[in-house]
Order: structure tokens, then sequence, then C-alpha cells
């Protein structure tokens, strides 16, 4: 069996260390890639230090994957060797429920997550930080010439998860937009909302990221630090996508939104909010939770991506960084994604 | 200019007592007319006893007006004398704002709420607890012919609360929809659900009311005091449409959604409730306010009632009876709503 080098964790308070595991031998259906580049999403932290359930020790984290394909099945169709592929945080599904069907593998009751999952070979799924994958051809994504495997592998992630909402609630050319965060979510968000048409208006903490903000699309910035922000920005906006993990005043910015309008939660606060329920009846207003996407809305995103020339904007590290970057992260202090070169692993 | 009889409270702590009120002669396009009917809504009681916010004492409530046209001004084209009409949430608005011209004049800011609100005369407004009632005709509901005054008034407030959303949200036939919560509003909701062709069901505290749920139109009955109900109902229901204004497990609840459904609130708890992000994000979920609607689609609410037969089921109570009655909605005592039979007054 191909053996790949990885970096693992093996409790919620360890720290990444080198390792080599092994990968299937692609079966008919599945191809094996050369990972390049993996991207470091917050959900890997949050799994990897065991606040999100039961963890699998060892962890090789990782569900931004950007490589080239090395080795196809013999029933292989979608790609052929040196094809550039992706994967993103699922790898399987059952393929035949509604669910499915409905084009939203992501919420299959068989879907199998790309890392803390058992794949149907009975073995723990092992994640991007690594040098290899094996996986079907279905759930891998083709990645448009367009878009560098470096800069492109956390849309992966951080791209669809904010490509699918901004398009289902309608971020279009005369809607005014509000992106609420710009960290590794955020940054990708604000150009997707852009190109999408809408005008786009970034809530962040503070106004230290303002000048990136505008190069990303936005043409407002609004800072939380500065008093009466949400206060003047009442009834403003079409559509809210919030994508911070900390605690907020969801109340306060709820009051933001439009009669009828929208607010996407993707930023997944660990624990509970409050929320007064007039801040929803006294308007009309949708508050939507959203979660990825199924492969086929995940390829157009690319597409889209490429066609726009959307990427993230990365810092680049070695696998021997890993531990440092996950603090960054939780900090704050990444601009906006890190990416593990594969090469250093 | 017209005098009236009404019940009227003077604090939070007091009761109701009978007085005598003035009502505007009509203007050139407004009407004056005998309320035969006024119901008692949970509303009512929350404003009365300053649970939601200032009062504008003496008070006389009630939202849910019904009678006979009396007098006419010299411009008014909809009615005529002993035309049928109603009273519903609110008597005005500024009607040429972006809302009021999309249809939801209940959100314009210049509306003005049928009691405890300030009339363009500048006096405060006086509710359906009263023998009569002076409004502008465009405000004003027509009454189908089909529909009792008396069950008919609830609709003005409870038919449109629910009416709206089931129908903007999507109870269709072949659509499951559970409507939490049988009082006032659930009541109405379940008779309209089932009259648009859903398959209603309703979630309900106890089983004590599911002989009249199953008359109204429930294909099924779950209630809360039997361990484990929720857990049986996760990913159940196309649309929830909750009513309920007492603390309940809002993620719980959630969890009765199907992937990509809709939980609408219009039971308006009074305090925060607590909400994990991940309910909605596991499932695209949309959690939906509600509150009234336009003057058309209120009209076309009481056409839809009319049509299939829907009206309230009420105890019909005299002026004298408020104060307990008052009590016994806040106890859940009452099958269903309350009307005030304005000759008692």
């Amino acid at each position: 069996m191909p053996t790949a080098r990885a970096y693992a964790i093996d409790s919620p308070t360890g720290s990444f260390y080198p390792t080599t595991i092994t990968r299937r031998e692609p079966g008919p259906t599945e191809v094996l890639f050369d990972i390049k580049y993996a991207g470091i999403c917050h959900s890997d932290i949050h799994t990897a230090r065991g606040e999100w359930g039961p963890v699998n020790y060892p962890l090789v984290p990782g569900h931004e994957l950007a490589g080239i394909v090395t080795q196809i099945g013999s029933q292989v169709t979608k790609f052929k060797v040196g094809d550039r592929v992706g994967v993103g945080c699922y790898v399987d599904s059952c393929g035949h429920c509604d669910i499915c069907l409905g084009g939203q593998e992501q919420f299959c009751r068989e879907a199998i997550y790309t890392y803390n999952g058992i794949g149907r070979d009975g073995l723990p799924t092992a994640g991007g930080y690594s040098t290899s994958f094996t996986g079907e051809e279905r759930y891998i994504l083709r990645i448009p010439d367009a878009i560098p495997l470096d800069a492109g592998a956390p849309l992966l992630c951080a791209g669809i998860t904010t490509y699918a909402p901004l398009k289902k609630w309608g971020a279009t050319p005369g809607k005014r937009v509000a992106v609420v965060g710009m960290g590794g979510l955020g940054h990708v968000g604000v150009q997707i909302a852009a190109a999408l048409g809408a005008e786009v208006a970034v809530i962040s903490q503070t106004r230290s990221k303002e000048a990136d903000g505008r190069r990303f699309g936005a043409s407002e910035y609004y800072a939380l630090d500065e008093p009466g922000t949400l206060k003047k920005l009442r009834r403003s906006f079409d559509l809210m996508l919030s994508t911070v993990a900390a605690e907020s005043d969801l109340d306060a910015l709820l009051g933001c939104l439009k009669i009828n309008a929208v607010f996407v939660d993707v930023g997944l606060p660990a624990t509970p909010v409050s929320l007064l329920m007039q801040s929803l009846t006294g308007g009309n207003r949708v508050l939507a939770g959203s979660q990825l996407a199924g492969i086929d809305e995940t390829q157009e995103m690319l597409d889209f991506c490429a066609e726009h020339g959307i990427a993230a904007q990365i810092e680049t590290i070695s696998g021997d960084q890993i531990n440092e970057a996950y603090d960054k992260v939780v900090k704050s202090q990444v601009r906006y994604r890190y990416v593990i070169d594969t090469a250093t692993i």
C-alpha cells in the first residue's frame, strides 16, 4: 500500500509530530494524488483539541487538499494522471438517498468526513496534513488552471462555505451584503460576494483589516469597536453572512437586516447564543445556517473562483510550524489562511 | 363626537372597569362602525400588564374587532352602511414608503397600532374592548358573509399571524407541517395549514387537546410530556410553526426539521432563547420570524377562511369577565379564544 508522510496529533493537549501513514491502493473508481498544499481551517483546531466531541487519535487533520493525480483506478473517467485536483470536507456518501440525489451530499447520513471519520474500508480517515491521498473520483474536485494550488486549497472549505449561502440567499447586483468577520472564511466571502455583483460591507472587530477588505472588494467597512456602529446600521442589509466563531451580540446584528432580510451563520460559535425572538419577528427576518455544499456546487464554486480570479490570501508554512500556526489562528493573527507546503512534511 | 362604551385598565396590576370614550367623527375617507365582537389576544395581556414596555394608560386593548358599518365619510368607496367589517392590529401607515408599497404595512415606521399608539389626530388609540370604532377605510377589512362575526373576530390577529408564514414558507400538499402549541394562534394555524393542503402534525404539551387537533385537521398529534417525543421526530418536518410563548427547547425542536426546512416563530417568547447555531447549520435549516401581514394579504386570508370554513373556536364572554378571562388565557384554560360580546359592555 502507498505510504505517506504526515503530521499527526495524539491528544487534545498534544503537539503535531511527523509520522508515516498508509493510504489505500486506489480501487477501480478511486484516485491517488500527491497532496501539494493543505489549508489549516479553524475546524481542524476545534477537532484536534477535542472541542467538538470525541476524536479518534492519532489524528491527521486537513480538509483543504490540493494536489496532482499520480494514479487512477481502472474505471476512473473523470481524471487522468497529472490532473490538478482537490478534496474538501467529505470524501464519500451513500449516493442514492434523497439528500445525495438532491445534491447535498454533505448532509447524507452516511457522509464520510475527510478526517476523524471511518472510511468504507473500516479504517479511520486521515486528512490533508500529509503527502498523498486516495479517494473516490466522485468526491474529488477539479482545480481549474487559473487557480494556484496553494492559494486555491482553502477554497475547498472556506470557498464553498461562503459561496453556497451567498448564492442561495441572493447576493446579487443591487443587494447590500454584509460579511461579518474577515478571517479565513470572511476574506473569501467578501471576494465572492463582490464577484456575484453585490455591494459588500465588512463588519469587523476593528479597522485593522480595512485596506485588505477594500482590496477584496468591499465598498464599506465598519468596526464594532467604534461605539454605535450597529445602531447606525439598523435596517441596512439585504443579507448578512456571519463568519465569526466568537460570541457576538446576535440581536444587535439582526437589527441591521432590512425587512424580510436574511442572516446566515457559518461561523459556528461553539456555545449557545442568546436570541430575542423579536429580533426576527419584528421584520419577518430570517436566521439561516449553512454548511458546505454538494460536490456539484463545490465544483461550480471552483469554476466561479477561477473565472473571477478569486483565491485565499495565504501564508505558506512548513509542517513543523503547524503547532505555532494553530495558536496564531486562534488569536486571529493569520492573514488570512495558513497553507502547509507538503514538500516540508 | 361619537361616544363609545369601553373597558379600560389603569395600571399593570389594575383591573378592567367600564368607562366611556370618544371616537372621531369619520373624516372623508374614514368609516365608523359598531364593534359587535372583540377577541382577547395574549398580546393584549402582555401590553395591559406592562410586560412589553411602556403603556399609555388608561388603556383600552383589543385588536381583533368585528362589526357593522354605521357611518361613512364622503369619499369612502370601499364600504357602505351595514357592511360587515373588521380591524386588526394596525389602523394606519404612511402608505408610500417601500415597505407599504411592498404590501407589508405592518412594518412601516409610521404604522399606528390599534391600541397603545398615537393616532394621526395626536390622540391615543383605543382598541376593540368597546362599542364602536373610527378608522381609515384602507385599513379596514371586509368580513365575508360566510364568517360569523364572533368566531371571525380572532382571525384579524390569530388568522393572519398564522396564515402569512404558512403561505410564505410553503405549507402545500405533500409537505409535512408541524404546528407547535395549540392555543389561540395554534388552533387557527392547524386549520389553515390543513386547508392549504399540507399534512399537519400538532406538537402540544400534553394530549389533552388531541381530539380537537384532529377535528381542526391534524393527522398526527405529539405530546412533549411523553419522553423521547422530539427525538423520535428528528428530521421529520418541512415546516414548523411555533405559536408558543413559553420557554421551550428550541434546539430540540429545530432537530425535527428536515434538511433545508424552516421553523417559523410567531409565539414571541418574552425572554431570550438559547440557540446552538449548529442546530441550524447542520442541515441548512432556517429560523424565521413572522409578524402579521399587509392589508391586502389580511383580506386574502379572510377570503381564504371564508372559502374553507375556517374560524376560531371561541368562548364568548361579557365585559365584566375580562379580568377573569386574562387569568385563564395565561393558564391556557381557554378553548381557544375569548371573544367579548360588546353588547355587554
